[in-house]
């Protein structure tokens, strides 16, 4: 357990700007609208900006405290649409921190509440008979300023690349390959709210989450990337997770998944969204499980209503709910060789079993979306029956479910909530495609969401790099986002390198899966590095890098005298 | 400098045998064939047998010492054939350690030629008017012991795979897709005769190289990987040459290229080849460069004539030539990002623009052809105007290079040499398979081997990761041998660990594409793994694994206590 001024400390390494990059704010036309973006300046005078996931951190002109959160993005958006109200809020329960019957008297507990008391904020939600989603007002054609965000935000400064691209002859040569995409050469607002509205992208962004950089998922954007991050009873101190969050977005994970279990899950995810720029995911079984002991069987739809309603007014952008893992497919998983891999999805299985009824989630699929519409949280549609091996790869359990979930995905839309769908896991490269095909044909193109997939069994501790082989593939075939996967897969649970490892390996895929789609502009930051090698700008290519810091030191190891970096 | 103490101290613990494992041997028909297997025993008494290229360091029944090379695997094949000469061989020259003048009072290098004075063997070469490559005898209808051996290599045990591959609607479901390659359930060493015969895959080994265990590139076979060494005057002595190719091979090296520059550069060949079991490649005019003092002007055919024969006679198996690259090429390259990066292409490009001559490899094309004949050496014609950034990639420059490979590839099988040829590079995923293609319409299907390629040019310290993903693909595509590329790629040498990262992303790249192909039996080991998974036999995870070792620290780490290892 760290003390809070070893936090401080972390937390200031963690906000240290890259080299030669300082914060921008492109402007929107809307008020309130300031995009950030990271600038850099290289030794050329030339100038590169880059799309930049890292929130308030890395600007040092921001004054920032953990304990109170980040400032607010959008709650003037939010006041203007003057549809949401706020309300006292759902009771807060001993056992929401974990516990079957709670647990008062826990000293440190306590503790951390009071730490988190200055992040309390007073939850919003739809007025009676209002729908709060992104959808809503995308099919009303209200363009939010949250879409001109993304638009602003996924076109970049495009000034820098015309030294890059406008070579004609060679823009033929390189174009790229959509693979059924549709990526105009601009974003406008106009396109996002089509895309939303149509339901091919998502912009997950819950009301209470005022404090969200938005930002967007679909195929006709550029290629997202998750780290999940997630205390635990052995490692994790909540002080940990929240500098884990910064860390990963340092990186570059476009939205986090708080996967914590155990102890002091509300209090965790308190503290991690009032500090999250990005967009947070959690899967709430998980913490109902917690609730009920960790019997699966205990399970109940009210114990998961209520805490979808916890979840929802902390201001969790998107839930992975596994409500396409019905009763009849269990029996299809038998024959598998690693069974039901997908922890919500064992857990699902296990309560549908044991009392012989359908999944609740399932069952009860248009009250969440209810819920879901009052605030804006969006579906991520879980794969609870996700393959946990090559060997079960593209099976019938698998496919039966993904057909399910594009089932729920037209209910989902009915309501005018978000969502997207999750993909696998374990797959072989030549399977990649039917996943892709397959999701494409049942699911409407609601954007995919896959974790991976790995496309070898045989790599523990390499698994980051087995699953971007096959994260680059399926990004590239159309695949939204990107979940990551650490050295640490199979294994153990990631420490602050491994986080970096995989994002890291899954930014090399998201980007790869840009430049073969022709995402305009993404090989100009490629070429930019190109020229600054060739130049041996060594200073320049360190910047331009995924990580500086580790080019940096890979090349001094080899070749010490500083000197070399400018010859 | 390390101590030769220091060494066998390394040595010894690269030659500690896997967990779990042990070394077999597979007998052949032939006497003699006895083909090295790993046998892994699992702890549910199943065991699971997996090919080994770590040659007979990690047998602990065999004596070594490096001093001495490795003992003799196909000598007495090689006397049997009877048509090779012992010659007494080239007479050694100062100047074959690199130097223009030579450099005979350098005490360390008198020191080192001592050291390798027990690794000199007496040439071969063929006798006059015969051939001795293994396309010679193959188009003969001549099934020799080294096609038997990689016949068996290549199928492995196939007993234990009963287990996993058994379930005949799995293997409907999971069947691979060749993309063109045509691989036979069961490799026989016809079939091998067949595909050297008619220049699909090659068995690099020189008649002066009898330590070698031989093994086969070919598209119709498993998918191999290539790891670069070599000595560099900043950080390597000769003994962590040797060191560093055992520790490759541990890995999963099929061949391994000396890239040694500057001095001592005849005597470290001598400490490798002597003990290496796998393939030795290299690219002989960097030693001749070496000759003239570094003046790529200064370089000529008899002086790289005269060290091709050098090479040839210490049992070099594979040549990378630059013949393709032709003076009317060079203006080509005018407009690129980032001009010539392959080190030979741009020696060969600098001395055929000072001279305004055509490339002396290629007009004494069919001249080295007779040397690469005498001594069975196979070409790896090189790639010297290959893309060194993503916006260079399949540009005129470098097709037109490729054109010229295919066309040296008729000549050099009309003198029934060996051929395979090189290919990229830096290449964006969309554009991977028009490399493929190409080199398959104009190279008559001799095996492609490529360097990556690396899919996005901004991930310094991650270029192992950026390029497993191309090379996961084209392995998939038809590509028989990836050159790994490390963590250090365009930054520094690569250290012992660098190596390691490497090659196991090269293998994970390597076994992706051979599952994706279809390769009979590749998945057995996977199967294996993700049993052991779902029955949560820690140990048997470790062993089976790419780098188990890597694994279990990665466990220990975070779930320390040894019992849940066994939970």
């Amino acid at each position: 357990m760290n003390a809070p001024g070893d936090l401080q400390q972390r937390l200031s390494l963690s906000r240290e700007p890259f080299p030669q990059s300082r914060k921008v704010y492109v402007p929107g036309a809307s008020p309130a609208v300031r995009v950030p973006m990271r600038e850099i300046t290289l030794s050329n005078g030339e100038s590169v900006t880059l799309y930049d996931t890292s929130g308030p951190y890395t600007d040092p002109a921001v004054a920032l405290d953990v304990r109170r959160g980040l400032p607010s993005v959008r709650g003037a958006w939010l006041d203007e649409r003057a549809d949401t109200v706020a309300y006292d809020g759902r009771p807060p329960a001993a056992q929401d921190d974990g516990g079957r019957h709670g647990d008062a008297a826990d000293a440190r507990l306590d503790e951390l509440r009071r730490e988190a008391a200055a992040l309390q904020r007073r939850p919003r939600r739809a007025a009676a008979g209002a729908s709060v989603t992104q959808m809503h007002y995308a099919r009303r054609g209200i363009v939010t300023p949250e879409m001109e965000y993304v638009a602003l935000r996924e076109n970049g400064r495009r000034e820098w690349m015309r030294e890059y691209l406008g070579d004609a002859a060679r823009e033929a040569r390189l174009r790229g390959n959509p693979r059924g995409a549709c990526i105009p050469e601009t974003i406008t607002p106009e396109f996002v709210r089509d895309e939303v509205a149509r339901g091919r992208a998502v912009i997950p962004a819950n009301v209470n989450h005022p404090e969200l950089e938005p930002m967007i998922i679909g195929r006709n954007f550029r290629v997202k990337v998750n780290a999940n991050i997630g205390n635990s009873p052995v490692t994790s101190s909540i002080e940990e997770e929240v500098e884990k969050l910064v860390w990963a977005i340092r990186w570059g994970a476009d939205t986090v998944m708080d996967l914590s279990t155990g102890r002091h899950i509300h209090t965790t995810r308190d503290w991690i969204v009032r500090n999250s720029p990005v967009p947070v995911g959690t899967v709430p079984i998980y913490q109902a499980l917690e609730k009920v002991g960790g019997v699966a069987e205990d399970l109940s739809w009210p114990l998961l209503r209520d805490t979808l309603i916890e979840q929802a007014e902390q201001g969790v952008d998107y839930f992975t709910l596994h409500a396409g893992l019905r009763l009849p497919f269990v029996p299809l998983t038998a024959g598998r060789r690693t069974g039901i891999v997908s922890r919500g999805g064992s857990i699902l299985a296990k309560w549908c079993v044991a009392h012989h009824q359908e999944n609740f989630l399932y069952t009860h699929f248009e009250e969440i979306c209810e819920i879901m519409k009052a605030y804006d949280v969006a579906f991520s549609l879980g794969d609870g029956l996700r393959p946990g091996s090559a060997a079960d790869a593209n099976d019938e359990a698998q496919f039966a479910e993904l057909r399910t979930l594009g089932e729920l995905t037209q209910v989902a839309w009915r309501h005018e909530v978000q969502t997207m769908i999750e993909g696998p896991g374990h797959v072989p490269m030549h399977l990649v495609q039917a996943n892709m095909d397959e999701q494409l044909r049942h699911c409407h193109e609601a954007p995919f969401y896959t974790l991976g997939p790995l496309t070898v069994d045989i790599a523990p501790g390499y698994d980051h790099i087995a699953s971007a082989i096959g994260a680059a593939m399926i990004g590239w075939m159309g695949t939204a986002m990107l979940c990551y996967v650490t050295p640490k897969e199979h294994l153990g649970l990631p420490d602050r390198d491994d986080v970096r490892q995989g994002i890291v390996a899954y930014r090399i895929a998201a980007h790869a899966a840009d430049i073969a789609k022709g995402h305009p502009g993404a090989r100009a930051h490629d070429d930019a590095m190109s020229k600054a090698r060739f130049e041996f700008r060594w200073r320049d290519q360190f910047a331009l890098g995924l990580d500086p810091q580790t080019a940096e030191a890979f090349h001094d190891e080899t070749l010490p005298k500083d000197s070399s970096k400018e010859a």
